[in-house]
């Protein structure tokens, strides 16, 4: 790369950054990157840090010492990322989306590419600091959150199959009972698909008793791996205490009430947002 | 916004650009978020500009006029998009990925964001000039490369489903037959999914004969919508030309040779690599 004056610097690590997160990158590479002091490259990373947080986008991390260098941790700041999922709720909340049996169609918002970027984003902030090695979703509606927080935390994706695949190599299969439909359903992960003692992140749509959620924690014991967080778009809030299967999970959203004849939905802001933390 | 230095702004507007592809942003809009003239956004403009095409990451369009402004494109440069090809070529050729009946397993390659977001881009680059209402894919392999497209190219994405869910509401299904293996096989799409005429870019992970492709094409005369393109990672070399079923289409890459007894495959760069375009 040509030397290029400090105006150009700043563009180009900005790109970089945003296109590497959660990448330790360090400051002999940049250096090297920009044949300049590492000293300048300080202070340009200074100025980037601050316009990252002041725009509520993520943090940049500097991590001292020989093997250090400096990280970027994609985040939404709460207050922005609570103006942007209510005005999510009104969506949601629009009576034509009520469907036969009291479900929601949401197909059409997890098609929207900017739509899913805040969401994956949410989710790389809520579990920005756990130790995950792969986020794991079950066909079909799932995968674009899923995609999505892979993206903003530098995860590998895998997707549990509902039926078994040829494309797929061999595969694990599991039966499970759908905690609201009380129907047993199968679904079924490739072999190679997940190494053992993987710690997984699971993510998906929408959970009413969580029996899809918990047929994924199951089929992770098959491979002895282990549930490092799940988080989930939409919870139902219609489920007993006590037919819920799951109980540690963050959820963006909460659909609070269903009414089939005034076609009247409510959705609030979900569990994420209930403590005060930044 | 405060008033920002203009070391600050640059990274500011870098990132801006970045997050809002395919979206026509007016000087007026940049000069009132950084409460500086037109002029010095101009600048900025230009310095972000030389940057991005140089590094390859896409091109930044001014219009001039009242109704005026910036769109950043992204887009690959072919020499470097052939480069990353051929690496991911050498990962398809890896032996074992041979499955029984000389199926290649890639379903961890489609897991990885990076390469997604790599594979996305070239889509966008081939298609950036096409006019496009939205991109549609049929779950589920397919739908990591249609997300990461949708993303470069801001456009919202439709998932054919290969069965009718209650979640989807009313929709139509058709059946098709799978051009290489002559099953009839039923692809379904909800009503509300797709409006009307429109221009539809089809995306899918791999094709042979092409008959899940002319399925989804089918299924789009339902909606009285029409084809704008058709874009494949990887099309099979295996097939005479008399059996194909499509012929207007881009494939990112080739599938040439497949040896069941030596286990030997080969993988060489797709259709979009032939022009000597940039």
């Amino acid at each position: 790369m040509k030397k290029l004056k400090r105006s150009a610097r700043l563009v180009d690590m900005t790109q970089y950054l945003l296109a590497r997160p959660h990448t330790l990158i360090s400051l002999t590479a940049f250096a090297d990157r920009y044949q300049s002091a590492k000293s300048s490259i300080s202070e340009d990373l200074a100025i980037i840090k601050e316009v990252f947080e002041e725009q509520g986008i993520g943090e940049l991390n500097t991590l001292a010492g020989a093997a250090g260098g400096v990280r970027f941790a994609p985040k939404t700041r709460k207050d922005v990322a609570l103006e942007r999922l209510l005005s999510i709720c009104r969506q949601l909340e629009q009576p034509d989306r009520l469907l036969p049996g009291g479900y929601l169609y949401m197909t059409d918002l997890l098609g929207q590419p900017a739509m899913m970027q805040e969401l994956g984003r949410m989710f790389a902030s809520a579990f920005a600091d756990r130790d995950i090695d792969v986020i794991m979703t079950v066909e079909t509606k799932g995968i674009p959150l899923a995609l999505a927080a892979s993206f903003f935390l530098n995860l590998p994706v895998v997707i549990v199959r509902r039926d078994h695949k040829v494309t797929e190599g061999s595969a694990v299969s599991i039966n499970y009972v759908s905690g609201s439909a009380k129907r047993i359903q199968t679904m079924s992960l490739g072999r190679r698909a997940l190494k053992e003692e993987s710690r997984v992140l699971i993510i998906d749509d929408f959970m009413k008793a969580g029996g899809t959620i918990q047929g994924m924690v199951d089929l992770l014991h098959e491979f002895r791996a282990v549930v490092a967080g799940v988080g989930v778009f939409v919870e139902s809030g219609e489920v007993a205490q006590d037919e819920r299967l799951l109980h540690d999970y963050v959820s963006l959203a909460r659909l609070t009430e269903v009414d089939l004849k005034t076609r009247q939905i409510k959705v609030q802001p979900g569990n994420y947002f209930n403590s005060d933390s930044k």
